[in-house]
């Protein structure tokens, strides 16, 4: 039994190979929230589709989100009317939103929603989100007009991480509780994985939801973590920008000492091997592996790799 | 100053050529809304938006609703969840759907994102829904399993107007109050037009909202209809077997008669000369003219035939 706390894209490429790795059925993927905004009044879960997206195999594989061979013509056609349309959903994941903002409006709480959407999709592990209550990450940025606070999305997509970040928020994370199934498959889980996503706002958030961090401290041998930092930049996404504006060195390991309380081992790259004494030396084991996921079989070695550090 | 009380497709076609013979901006189109549908939890009026789009000249030519060129990615993708996609709306058509609903939710009147959405079309003429008010007309019907009672796109769309009609009502019409405009419009035209669409289920429910009557009644000699029935049969449309289920003639004589008390002049088809003299015994003024909307000319034609007949 094993759980994996995701993000988006490099969750997605990890979970991808994990399930080629192991049986599916006894995996509980635990997803965050933080990113979940409303667009045109439907609620999307980016982190949740992109995972539900890549093991149904429907996945953009160019992008690593949204769905291959996807149209735009219903945002294309909402430019019209003057509304936002920075955030580009295609027509056929717009029934993925459509959907869900059905089932919610209708009373289902987000792990109900989440779990049917798998479902269609034939998604084979078990997709959990954080929380079913909203907990909004807020990012502080300074741009030329000044200080402003920016929704997750707003800075990502919209401004293209382009302001400097002073700090983040995980909005209401201290009111919010755990989605059902979340503490039980931690600690029921003979591992937890934390995947090679971005630690300040796609770990970040799960562990700042009641109940998740110290769940984890409880069983930090059994906590492993890939580096989604290979020698000093992330593969895809602004891991490395908010891993230095908040402080830590932008490397295997800043990210060891991110997670340093809550996990007791870390999967490093094999270009960062020469700080692997250094990680262990604070009191963490060290793994030395291929980790760039470069196609499934890549990410199925790599899950391998991670399972056996244990 | 003019007033056309319309429903979908007829009166679309009609006022694409009103458009050609007036002044755009001395129209006032109150529409049906007994039609409007929520479908995945998006607010349709599929007769506002037959109108506004054939106005704005993006209409699907061929079907006469929806957007030319449409493609039904969304709808298709939506199979997936098992929700009834029998309604196929399309995804540019969705894009209306999905900034209407918006907007309301928003505390919009539906009178409101009528006005936003025909601007951003470039519609000419003011465009007004019956009422703000929900008035959804239900279709009491005889099938194989007993007496059911459908909402309109029920009967039309997903059961494509086979099972035989007993009554209609329009459901809470006595509630509703009129749009902000409409009973101005009535009080102020020069001419009051009643498209040639269905008496019973689209112009049905405008005579049923209260005081939309009183206001034609008192104005019937300046109240001309243009009969959707030629030759004892609709165009498009169960206009013909609406009017046999509930009793009337199934011909311009039964459109007159359905109209007595609120109109004083009808149109009638060429091909109907012969049932003029029984209408005009009957007390109504009778016009005898080309109704059959074939292109863009026709309806203009018919536009000024109709204004002229007053």
């Amino acid at each position: 039994v094993i759980a994996v706390l995701a993000g988006g894209v490099g969750a997605a490429r990890f979970l991808r190979g994990l399930v080629r790795a192991v049986d599916p059925s006894g995996v509980t993927v635990i997803v965050n929230t933080g990113d979940d905004e409303t667009f045109h009044g439907l609620h999307v879960s980016p982190d949740i589709d992109t995972v539900t997206y890549t093991l149904a195999g429907v996945v953009n594989p160019e992008t690593g989100w949204g769905i291959a061979a996807d149209t735009f013509a219903a945002v294309d056609a909402l430019e019209r009317f003057g509304v936002p349309t920075w955030f580009r959903l295609g027509d056929r994941d717009l029934a993925t939103h459509l959907f869900r903002t059905q089932r919610l409006r209708a009373g289902a709480s987000l792990s109900q929603v989440t779990a049917e959407i798998a479902g269609a999709f034939g998604v084979p592990v078990r997709l959990v989100p954080m929380s079913d209550d909203p907990v909004p990450t807020l990012i502080e940025v300074t741009r030329d007009d000044g200080p402003a606070v920016l929704r997750m999305q707003e800075w990502f997509v919209r401004e293209r991480c382009e302001p400097a970040v002073l700090g983040v928020t995980f909005s209401g994370a201290d009111q919010a509780r755990p989605a059902p199934g979340v503490l039980g498959a931690l600690n029921d889980a003979d591992a937890i994985v934390i995947s090679p996503s971005n630690p300040i706002i796609s770990i970040g958030p799960i562990l700042a939801v009641p109940g998740v961090r110290d769940a984890l401290v409880a069983r930090r041998d059994r906590v492993v973590v890939v580096s989604p930092i290979i020698a000093g930049a992330t593969v895809k996404g602004p891991a490395d920008r908010l891993l230095g504006a908040l402080g830590y060195e932008v490397s295997c390991v800043g990210v060891a000492r991110a997670y340093h309380d809550v996990c007791g081992t870390i999967v490093i790259d094999e270009q960062d091997a020469a700080r692997a004494d250094e990680i262990a030396a604070a009191g963490m084991r060290v793994l030395v592996a291929p980790t760039l996921m470069t196609d499934a079989r890549a990410s199925e070695q790599l899950a391998r790799v991670t399972l056996g550090s244990l």
